[in-house]
């Protein structure tokens, strides 16, 4: 066979191609990703051609052994890619074309590439949600683990940035553990609606074979056969589905990763980051940089460029089938593992973080931060919530103007000049304890919560 | 009330808020949409706190009159917005105050903005993507209708553009059909996720009042309470899950709008589209411009760019929540608001379309449009696949030389010339009908396999 | 005229258009931005075509006065807007045959609304972008004054919000400065570039009419008309400019938002912003929101997104007009507003900065910030850089072991156990105005080079 | 050394760092990119030092010699890669010490990673840049060629994808040109602004040493030094710069791709693309896909996702620099080699275009495409521009109706009813010959301005 790929094709094609356009198209690196799928799939095909008497039993059984050696080729890295076959479906058929002779070009019998690349990159996708789904689940343990841990460790709970009531470091880390619980949602759905067969749909129109879309989805364990060829060819939506999941996680990621970087700082120091996801500077001996959360917080920007990359991709295209969709493997591959890899290195990392109880508590008493508790009192003492609301404020801004930091630091004498109902009781609402332990509701910050929250959830992943 | 919206907060600020800033970050456009659940979110709260007692009777009576006589001037629009009152919701409770005194100043009682704003543009967005789905309904239907009609009708199958296999233009709409049945199954699983009340979560710790979020979850439809009171604030996972799924309906309603105007162009001219839907020109006096399917279009980059800025703008916010949230609004409101538009038109234009069969049966002839049933002809009478491809590809390349423009016009001795087994009775598998009628297995463009599926669809939608 | 807007072009509409579709593709709130400049284009189309004798001097005056009483009703927003007459272009056409007769009929010879849209949003935007500039000038230049007034402020130098080194407050103005700098840079080259003039390409063709396509352009302020009528009406890549330009000028912004809300929170507390840019809480009675910054970070993804649509619109249009186009409008009035505001609100925030000068000197010492000058230290006394490095490194360890927070509390001997020069001037070199001091080349922290870079940018400034 | 990445900064890392995290954050493949860059920044760097006397001059020999060998290595990709080793920067410098022993040590002497890189991707940015200019110009001549082969070429002219009016292809292809002048002039200004030498800016503040920055930018030949430190290393706005032109120039040849595509379909079939640059089916033996053109269609949305990554990159992060940025690199280098290689091979096709004249010229007799001229006869009879243009809509409805598919087929008195002034001589402004030539002024479409155009863009680029 002639090194020039249109020799593939047809004689209709009397020059080679470019060979610059066949770098510009050549997508071999994105293809080895799938390769592994391509063979199982060509293998169940051949068996349903043999069930349906397309293929006599001798080819077929040629056929699954030459795959299977090709499948060992292509484990052990000793699969030899010839760049002018294109693409991995000419390279593995003709591959086992050298090795069983004829019976290897009878495998494309009722097939196209078109159907046969759609089922390679569905079931290379759901294999990479499937493992993605087990990392999400072992990334929202550790966030129970620590929230476990840290039921009763005060901090400030911010808002704008700015203090705003106290929270519990254990709570905090519960509303992480209830993004990713939407996620792996998320990453279930998007796997069950790729979950469908595309084989058998040819080239776009079906085939004029007697084939069984339906025993080809079965074995390949799919939860149906397409209901249109058509679609079957030019559907990629998933690939939008999953690098909008893919979007979604890491935005959540990226938030974590904010929060550690703030935590990191020297003027905040709520935490230290184990070393083994730190690193040093080239210049500055000093530096320990929490470089982990930095890189996840790029990498959601990377994904969200995949995501609008898959879909001004499908924009417009008309059906069936176009060169175009070749473009929706890179935001697909790079975004299944970049994510994979964020949310593994994010579970790992959790366990290595060290909380500095002390200094999240000294924090949390900064910018008066029971100034709603001092208003609740008010409320429970008959004023209407709006009218409380300005008396504390009146109240906070005469402790800001006399320099005292804490409002548990104000005479009694000083607040009850802006709001005469105050009693000798209010320094028990007034200390961040007290805060915290009052906001005793279901999905409340009150230790209490945060321990049957983390147990609710550790039984719902089951 | 000074006209300063700081003072509304509190006498700590000194300085009135710079009227620029004031109209920089004004949304009130936005918070007219949520106006009417800010009220049924309110009425609700307010029946809460009078169950736990936190409210007396005669207040709650008071608050829930004055709401109603609110969300009747809303309706009427005859509510006076006030820009120095920032947004929604201090304008309602407001104008509470001022209808009903001091019980008015109540309402705010163990609830906070940040709860409130969730509670509202959750309630929005449901009612809105249930809306959505109706519309997706009917132009499924739309779909359907069309296809039975044109279960027979042949066209041809494009892939690159390029004639490949005859399709029916039934089989053609189902493509489509199947497609919206994926993006009302996204909507639904979108609805579902975000169906989760905030409401008691005040401003992110939950509160000290004995309040039951459950209640109010139930109360306003919610399937269940949050379950992490800094979650609840925080999360806008939803604006991204439905600027995806928009994204999705607004790329396939862009795949049919590039076919349509394709259909339309006069060297192709498969259809008509209804006058009611096309324009004219401002000096060409012959143009009629299927501008709908090019307004579709070009929305779809609209749409895909709300996605952008909804992923974009969730990067990286550390808890619990900020003013940059108040941006997810306009990419929320602007993607309902034209996936639906788009959705509702091209469901109306559908029935208007005019087939022209004649011309699509003309253009499926072109093309050497059944050289694939020709290769699967050679294959019955014994050639491997890969072989009758090839000797297909040098027929088809001599015809070409020849000047014949399709295959039944190529004498049956020039056939034979490349593939001595090829018989008289060739010419029934090089027919288009002959060609549409074999792929006739599920999923396939057969008109039998049309009708089922239409039939099908129907049924899976109730 | 009938209220059905297809009835405005032609005999050919049989139907009505369909009202929704009517909804769904009305732009007139775009279209209001560009009114006033639709009108100066009309008046120098009329001149040119009187000029060229097509149109008779009589109807040229006809035409100028009508127009000018048109522009009169838009400023003074008498002006009645028909939504059945679809855009601004044929509302002003049509109010201008109401108001002077046939000859308002004559106005649209030689042209089409192609070129006159095209003609009238870069009018739009060259206005729109002068006065941008106008707002960068003075934004630069409310960072060079915070920059001279805190020249000699030492705050602590961040890479990866870790202490780094420490830096001048000004140092830190002038990088923001610098920025701006090139974003009038860019924002000038995008001016320039679109400021060619379309009008003359009539429909894409040019036209068969006399004209003089110089005259129109030169009139206009454009600095040349279009080389190509297809291109003239086609060209969209100044939405792109505008939105790539915007969002780079929003990025900068945002990063400085991103440290006023970081300096703002009670940690931190390097700065104070204005009450006129803050905002309060709704139920938290001490709350002090940088409400500004977060607005503007927020609205960097909006500006993104805007970026987003432009690109993804303009992929794979045919030529050369397509309704499409109209999408265009939204993202760049959208970004054109939103950077200006935001530009100019941040302007005026500079000045309210209030710097607290002993808090950033107090965090500067921390995170032993002089390690780099330790190791120049050792470098001048002998060492290798790697070697001075690693030995460094080790004494900073063994503070931090031993509990020393700042390098200049650390014994001297303590130094030399791991490296044996240092010697008792070590002192000079770990003050951290010594190190501040000492990078004082062009471009360095120094206080000398910040006056120095201030003159400079002020100087070329003009 | 060990092989623990964090062991090469500093005795303060007690734990190696996690294999998963350094997978995570390897970045050696987009390294390798600018090794070279790397290398030629680290001699001028060395050279600085010695003129400074901060180096002797015996080991800035070694050192220009051990990095003329590494050079040498890394052409030859002999170069020995040690991913434990993080990034380039510390396999040239540990390679280096390899290599002349302590000297090598010296190299990183006040200079930092962070300004280190910057040199290094800005070197790589203005190579690759330079590379993409010239390709432009080769692009931007393939049009001119093919303008002026087709200057009297007539085709039907589309808006709306609808004939519109007679152009001719040479007017269409230097509507092209007109588009890749801009993005050369886009290049060319990202180039300049990108050409600022970072170094000496060390890690954020500049250093101690007595370096001179103007000396290294005119030794790398840079236009001048950075003017803050900070910014200098924090600054990545110039790859938001190329993703943003690259955007425009892959919109610009999606648009072609896009109707090459559509004059490729037997329906059209306007053109026919060399072999070369087309690609046949695996299971349709006819099939001759234009694939080279569908497949820049699809990396145009590729480059559009690399400009929202480059962007959302860059929002909100803190000064100066942070790990995030590693994520600047691979959508600069994505974009700069898929819009290299998408120029290259477009303009390589564009010379085996055929052009099939005759197809063109009779689908420029459909659609009344000469109804304009048709209206401009009537205006120059006296009738004002809008009622003409409600005249000849009335012909063409009635020609419609009557079956004449031609504006010159339709007998005199016909047109007469609607338009008593027309007389015999009408037919001359009927035929596309005439349209088109009367369109004969700057920019329009006739033959002779399209020649002139041509010599003009011919002359501008020199």
């Amino acid at each position: 066979m002639s090194t020039a790929s249109n020799a593939t094709w047809s004689p209709l094609f009397k020059e080679a191609v470019s060979t610059d356009f066949r770098d510009f198209h050549e997508c071999l690196d994105q293809d080895k990703r799938i390769a592994i799928h391509d063979v199982a799939g060509s293998k169940v095909h051949a068996r349903m051609l043999a069930r349906a008497g397309v293929l006599d039993a001798q080819d077929n059984e040629a056929i699954q052994a030459g795959l299977d050696t090709i499948a060992g080729e292509i484990r052990s890295s000793t699969f030899e890619w010839k760049k002018e076959l294109e693409d991995v479906h000419m390279n593995v058929e003709n591959r086992l074309t050298a090795l069983i002779g004829d019976a290897g070009k009878k495998l494309h019998t009722a097939r196209s590439r078109n159907d046969q690349v759609a089922t390679d990159i569905r079931l290379y996708a759901r294999a990479e949600l499937d493992a993605l789904g087990l990392e999400l689940k072992a990334l929202i343990l550790a966030f129970i683990d620590l929230a476990e841990r840290n039921a009763d460790t005060i901090m400030p709970g911010f808002t704008h940035l700015q203090v705003a009531q106290p929270v519990t470091f254990g709570h905090h880390m519960m509303a992480y553990a209830e993004m990713f619980v939407r996620d792996l949602e998320r990453v279930g759905q998007a796997r069950e609606r790729l979950n469908v067969s595309p084989l058998g749909a040819a080239a776009l129109a079906g085939t004029s074979y007697p084939i069984d879309p339906d025993f080809s989805a079965r074995e390949l364990g799919f939860s149906r056969a397409f209901r249109n060829s058509l679609d079957a060819v030019s559907d990629r939506d998933f690939v939008v589905d999953i690098c909008a999941a893919g979007s979604i996680i890491m935005g959540h990621l990226s938030r974590l990763a904010e929060e550690i970087i703030l935590w990191c700082t020297p003027m905040v120091d709520f935490v230290e980051v184990g070393d083994q996801f730190c690193t040093g500077s080239s210049i500055m001996p000093q530096k320990r940089n929490p470089d982990l959360a930095e890189l996840v917080r790029g990498k959601a920007a990377r994904v969200i460029g995949n995501l609008t990359t898959s879909a001004a991709l499908m924009k417009a295209q008309p059906l069936a089938f176009n060169k175009d969709q070749q473009e929706s493997k890179p935001p697909l591959t790079d975004t299944l593992e970049n994510v994979r890899g964020a949310v593994t290195v994010t579970a790992q990392m959790l366990p290595t973080i060290k909380v500095k109880a002390h200094n999240m508590r000294a924090a949390a008493e900064q910018g008066y931060s029971t100034a709603t508790d001092l208003a609740d009192y008010l409320v429970r003492a008959g004023l209407p919530f709006r009218d409380a609301h300005h008396a504390v404020a009146a109240i906070v801004g005469a402790a800001r103007d006399q320099g005292y930091a804490r409002l548990s630091e104000i005479p009694l004498a000083a607040m009850q000049a802006f709001a005469p109902v105050i009693a000798g009781d209010v320094v028990d609402v007034l200390t961040v304890e007290g805060s915290v332990a009052s906001r005793n509701h279901r999905g409340g910050t009150a230790p209490e919560q945060v321990r049957r929250a983390a147990a609710e959830l550790r039984a719902l992943l089951g």
